[in-house]
């Protein structure tokens, strides 16, 4: 196999972007790639895109096609591929491309990931995000994300494992991120008073618990790691890329407080590369709520459990702390185009890594990762990448 | 890269299965081709679902995990991606697998394509069909799937290089063959009177020009080349996947008679392998409407432009003829639940190549082909497999 980097990054901003259709977003991000990667865009032969419902959100299947039509990349006849695992339709769609690249199949490839949901009103997007959840089993019967998520952070404050101030601060790591970040949706420092206090989703969680729905797009340029100089100074290696599985339904599993799959996927990627999490300076991780974050730091193994709550309550998750976090904003703050996730907090890591993330910048990274979770864990990608 | 073969082949039956759930087929079909193998399922270490939009036709998304879950490799947290690309979505996903294979990240891969259309009633259905179409300049005018096709038919008509006799034998040719496949939707063989004297649909497309409403489930598993035997004396190797792109739109295309991403992938793939066209024996194409059966033999360099009608009337694509073509039945007599369709036509070539293709067997067949396309054209895989 051959190994990969990551020669160019682009970001559109995330939030309501009303006057922005979805083919604009998603050409904006990657037009922003390739010039990052100093590419005219002709050296590209692969796209691979992640998105998890243009089907339903804006009524287009088939969206491989349209990247590579509205980006002129269909007159060359460049395949692209559409790739969907619920939220982790980014995480999925890199490792696809991650695998292009590293098998020879491909050589430049174009990775996207973009979403346009705030076309629909509150309850059919609802009803799309639920259809992650099992169909028959959950989602059938009325239970929704947030109630899922509420029943995980109940569980945790009943084993006490985490307080509910330690879940809410979650939400306050990442907004204080999101104030430094210019594409975040949210870029407003909050206290934890604001989260404790907003107004009820699912007991115990409120609304500063629930990342938002948002419209944006990501996104990547790949190549072997050893042509990565021909194009750019600038550039990251890609160490690991790791997928694993769960159930689709939360009501199978033995233990509701920790993923599975995150934990199966963190432990090959850290294996893979010869490191530990200890290693580890700067990481995005899947905060659709407050406490999917922290179970995400304790499944990392960047902290024990029960005590990723209490290190994120004291700031040690903040930039300058034991190990920054959702420096991005995370999902709370930066906002959620659920397909463009994955991607964005790949390119949060590579900004980090090759120090281009401005006044988010964390000093002296090595390592950093990002794990990008669907449904309720049932999918976890983690990938590893490295500066150079 | 590493070589790869396909050592099993399951179908389910295809057609209207509304006493089968989506998960009830998709594992049907997997335990079939993991028996096929001999295997029991705990050599599989990755999972690729083709599945078109489960989204829309029975409310669930994340399917990869739905897979993963209900065959029990979630347990071992085995990897699942599920890939879209409108029609071409069994045939993107087989190329994924095959790419996960050749690069060293997997060794044994199953690989699954699905789709439960029939829940739904047929309006819906058609919408979610014309989605794959370009949302803004297609299908939100009021144009359908049928419609385009009805115009490439005109089209080459009026160009004359298909008259309206020929287009229609397509459906005869599908359904002769569909008369010998077990698992076919239709197995009734039809004359060409019985094609032009149908309901009209679009002129002048008739009923049986069009492929009907389907469930299904077809799977594959592959290894690498050097490890086939063992598991298997039965195998075949992939010579080569290619897939390309085009226009979204069929608006923006200078020609409609012919697709540009069946040629560049079939030239592609021939170039891969070192061969012509004239080299396969066996082929099975994407015949969604009779026209786009006729248009795929002239795109794949079996036959020139203008005489791909005539040789399909004059008996020269059956079995025994100049070249077997859509020996399953294709997308007209065996039927098309999206998903499954491009997976399906590997599993018919595979049959064809390792010679238990029963009372469809083409004798003596050392490469067979498998075209799939997404939406008009827009994109398109090319497998080329040969006999061992």
């Amino acid at each position: 196999m051959r190994e990969v980097a990551i020669i160019g990054v682009g970001v559109t901003k995330f939030g309501e972007l009303w006057n922005k259709s979805f083919r604009a977003i998603g050409i904006e991000a990657g037009m922003k790639a390739m010039e990052d990667a100093n590419l005219s865009g002709s050296e590209v032969d692969g796209i691979f895109i992640g998105n998890m419902s243009a089907g339903r959100f804006i009524n287009q299947q088939h969206i491989d096609a349209l990247i590579a039509d509205y980006s002129g990349m269909a007159a060359r006849n460049v395949p692209a591929t559409r790739v969907e695992a619920g939220g982790a339709s980014g995480g999925v769609a890199f490792r696809q491309a991650v695998m292009a690249v590293a098998s020879g199949m491909h050589d430049v490839v174009l990775v996207g990931g973009a979403e346009k949901m705030t076309d629909l009103d509150d309850v059919a997007i609802n009803s799309v995000m639920d259809a992650t959840a099992d169909a028959d089993w959950e989602a059938g019967m009325g239970v929704t994300f947030a109630s899922l998520h509420a029943m995980i952070a109940q569980r945790m404050i009943h084993e006490g494992t985490a307080t509910r101030e330690e879940i809410a601060s979650f939400a306050v790591n990442s907004h204080y991120h999101g104030a430094l970040n210019p594409n975040a949706q949210f870029r407003k420092a909050i206290t934890l008073d604001t989260v404790l206090r907003s107004g009820p989703v699912a007991t115990p969680l409120g609304m500063f618990d629930c990342a938002p729905i948002s419209d944006g797009a990501a996104s990547l340029v790949l190549c072997p790691l050893e042509d990565a100089k021909k194009y750019t100074d600038s550039y990251v290696k890609v160490s690991a890329v790791t997928q694993a599985s769960d159930t689709l339904s939360l009501s199978q599993r033995s233990d509701i407080t920790s993923y599975g799959a995150t934990v199966a996927a963190a432990q090959a990627a850290y294996r893979q590369v010869g490191i530990t999490a200890q290693d580890i300076q700067v990481a995005e991780v899947h905060d659709t709520y407050t406490v999917s974050g922290i179970m995400a730091l304790q499944d990392l193994g960047f902290f024990n459990k029960g005590e990723a709550g209490k290190a994120v309550l004291d700031g040690q998750c903040q930039i300058g702390g034991k190990i920054a976090i959702n420096t991005s904003g995370g999902l709370k703050a930066r906002g959620h185009p659920i397909g463009a996730t994955g991607v964005a907090q790949v390119v949060e890591i590579a900004e980090q890594l090759r120090g281009s993330a401005d006044k988010r910048q964390v000093e002296n990274a090595k390592y950093g990762l990002a794990q990008s979770t669907g449904g309720m864990g049932s999918a976890v990608t983690v990938s590893i990448m490295e500066a150079i």
